[in-house]
C-alpha cells in the first residue's frame, strides 16, 4: 500500500470534482479529472470535456507549461497507454518532467489496462495507485459497468407518493412531485447515454423524452423504446427533437423506415417479453454507459426481477394518494415478508419539498 | 416588541432543552424549564420533573440561592399565578428578588393565563414575552392542543416498505423496520399520555402496547383499545404490566367488570362507527396531552379523514413488499389528483436503516 498524505487526498479530490464536470460530455468515455501541482500549489488541471476531445492531463499539462517538471500528477483513471483520437497520455506527462503519479485507479478499457502506468514507471516516474478509489469507482459506474460486465448501469427512476403509488386508478399522474424535483430529473437524464421506456407509457403519455437541463452543455441521450409489436409509432414526441430514438422490436417484425428513427431486433423471452439482459448487452455494444429508465410498474418491476436495476432514484412527494391508487412496482412476485426486496439507501435528500432516494439493491 | 440580546437566545435555548428533560414525565402538565442568570453566567436551572412535584422555577431559584437577586429567570413558559398543589412560582420568584422574567410564552391554562406575568410586573419586575415562542409551543404542543382545542394531539405511527406497505396480503408484518426503529417507537410511546388502537390489532396482534424506553423514567401511557362492541378482551397482553388499560364502547353495552381494565362508553356515530372527535374530547377531559396511535390503516385513514390526525410519524424500511401487501392507510376516499393528501415533513431522519418522517397535514 501506499501512503497518501493529507494534501494527496484533497487535490485528489480537487481532481474528481473536475472529473464530475464532464458527466453530461464525456460518453461513451469515462469522466477524468487531472490536478497537477508542487506539494499544495496546483500549477494545472483540466478534465475530459467530450469525446474525441483532449484528455484531461492534456489541459492540465498546457496549463502547467514549465511547471510541471518535477510535479505531481494527481488523475482520476489510469492515463491512456494508446493512440486513439488523440496521443497517450502517459506518454505526455513524461515529456513534460513529471516526477510523480497520483492515480485513484487502473482504467479496465482493453487497450490501457495498466499500460499507462507500465509506461510512467519504465520512466523511472513514481506511480501511487488507489487513492480515492470508491469514489473514483463510483463517478465512473456506469462506464465501469460497460467495460467490465458487459452492460450499461440501469437506474431505474420512480416518482411516487409517501404511501407509494405512481398514478390515480384512472392513470393521472400529473403532477406528483414538484418543480425542483423535475428539473432534477432531467439533470439525471443528461447525464445518461440512452433514456429507455416501454411501449404502455408512450402510448399513456406520448412523452418526449429528451433531457432538458437548465444549463449546461450535454449530449443528447438515446431514446430507447421497447416496443415489440412496434404499435406506439403514432406517438411522435418520442421522435421529435434532436435527440435519436431507436425502437427495439420483436426480430419477428420488419422494421418500417421512419423519419428520425432507428430499429433493432431484440430477443424475446418465451412469455413474449423482451429478453432483458440481451437489450442492456445491445446497448452497452452501442457504447451507452448508463441507462436511465422512466417507465411504468411492468416494465421496472421486470428489470428488478431480471437483477438489472443497479439503482433505483426514487422521488417521494409529501402526499397520500390512498389504496385504489397505481402501485410502485408490479410483477415482484413477493408473498412472504422473507421475498421482500432488501434496498440500501445510498443517498437521501430533500429535492425542494419531495425526498429523493438514491437506493441500491442490497445483496445482503 | 421585545429586544433580546444573543444571550437570552442562548439562555431560553438551554432552559427549553432543560423543559424536554421532562417529556415523559410531567404529564398533565406541560413540561417547562427555567434558567437563572446574570448576564451569561447561569446561577440556577431547573425543569419540571413530575406534576404535583416542584415546578422549574423552585429547582433554578433553590439552586441560584442569594444569587437570585438582581437576575434574570429565563422560563419557557409563564410562571403559574395560583396555588396549586405548589404555590405559585410568579410569587418565589419576586421573594427571591429577581430583576428580570424573560417567558417564552404565556400559559393559556384558565388558572395561569396572564396572571403570572400580571404579579410580576405589579412587583416592579421587568418581564419579556415571545423569545423563541414557536419553539416552547412546538414543545407543549399536546398540552396546548389539550386546553386550547378540549383535545389531544394525535401522532399516529406507521411504519411501512418504501412502496407504502404495511403488511403482507396475510397480515405477516414482522419485521418491516429495523431495531433501531423500534427503539425510537418506544420513545415516541413513553411521552404520549395514551397510546390507542383499534380491536381489529388488538385480535390480529395481541400487542401490550407499553412502552418501554431503553432507559429513564417515565410515566406509563394509558393503554385505549377502541372495541365498539367488546370483542377483544379475551386478548390479555394489552391489559399486562403496569399501565392502565381502558376500553372504550357502544354505549348500548354495559361494561363487564374485568380485572385491570377500565370501560367507558363513546358515542357511534350512525355507521356504527365510534365518533373520533369524541374520543379525543372524552381522552382530553382524562387529562392526556399526545395520543400515540398504533393501529391499522382503517382506524388510521378514519383519524386523518376526520382531521384528527395532527402528525403522522412514518418508518418507512429500505425494502419492497410488492403490489399484492397491504396498503398504509385505507378509505381516504381519493379518485382525483386534486384529492391527494397533502403534507409537510417538518422532519426527515434516518433511524438505523430506517427513514422516519415526522409529518403534518398541510394546510394549503
Amino acid at each position: 500500500m501506499h501512503e497518501f498524505t493529507a494534501t494527496d487526498h484533497q487535490l485528489m479530490a480537487r481532481a474528481l470534482r473536475l472529473a464530475e464536470r464532464g458527466a453530461w460530455t464525456t460518453r461513451p468515455n469515462p469522466m477524468v479529472g487531472c490536478v497537477i501541482a508542487h506539494g499544495g500549489e496546483v500549477v494545472g488541471e483540466g478534465f475530459h470535456q467530450r469525446a474525441g476531445g483532449p484528455h484531461a492531463e492534456v489541459f492540465a499539462l498546457r496549463q502547467a507549461g514549465a511547471r510541471a517538471r518535477g510535479a505531481t500528477a494527481y488523475v482520476t483513471l489510469e492515463p491512456c497507454a494508446h493512440y486513439g483520437r488523440t496521443p497517450p497520455c502517459a506518454l505526455a506527462l513524461i515529456e513534460a518532467g513529471v516526477a510523480r503519479v497520483v492515480a485513484a485507479m487502473g482504467d479496465p478499457f482493453p487497450d490501457v489496462d495498466g499500460g499507462g502506468f507500465a509506461l510512467l514507471r519504465q520512466a523511472g516516474i513514481e506511480v501511487a495507485v488507489g487513492l480515492m478509489a470508491d469514489r473514483a469507482r463510483a463517478l465512473n459506474r456506469g462506464f465501469l459497468s460497460r467495460i467490465e460486465r458487459g452492460r450499461p448501469l440501469v437506474r431505474v427512476k420512480l416518482a411516487a407518493s409517501l404511501d407509494g403509488r405512481t398514478a390515480m386508478a384512472s392513470g393521472e399522474s400529473k403532477w406528483i412531485t414538484g418543480e425542483a424535483a423535475r428539473a432534477d430529473v432531467q439533470r439525471w437524464r443528461a447525464r445518461a447515454g440512452a433514456i429507455l421506456t416501454g411501449a404502455a407509457t408512450v402510448l399513456a403519455d406520448d412523452p418526449a423524452l429528451t433531457a432538458r437541463p437548465e444549463a449546461g452543455d450535454f449530449l443528447p441521450p438515446l431514446r430507447v423504446v421497447l416496443d415489440a409489436r412496434l404499435r406506439t409509432l403514432a406517438c411522435a414526441r418520442v421522435r421529435e427533437g434532436d435527440a435519436a430514438t431507436l425502437y427495439l422490436h420483436d426480430p419477428a417484425l420488419a422494421a418500417p423506415v421512419l423519419q428520425g428513427a432507428e430499429f433493432a431486433a431484440a430477443p424475446l423471452l418465451a412469455d413474449g417479453r423482451f429478453d432483458l439482459a440481451a437489450v442492456m448487452a445491445l446497448l452497452a455494444a452501442r457504447g451507452i454507459n448508463e441507462v436511465h429508465v422512466e417507465a411504468g410498474p411492468t416494465l421496472c418491476g421486470a428489470l428488478l426481477r431480471a437483477g438489472l436495476a443497479d439503482e433505483l432514484l426514487l422521488y417521494m412527494a409529501p402526499l397520500l394518494m390512498g389504496e385504489g391508487a397505481r402501485p410502485l412496482l408490479a410483477g415482484l412476485g413477493i408473498g412472504r415478508m422473507a421475498q421482500a426486496w432488501p434496498l440500501e439507501v445510498a443517498d437521501l435528500r430533500m429535492v425542494g419539498g419531495d425526498l429523493r432516494l438514491l437506493l441500491r439493491p442490497d445483496p445482503r
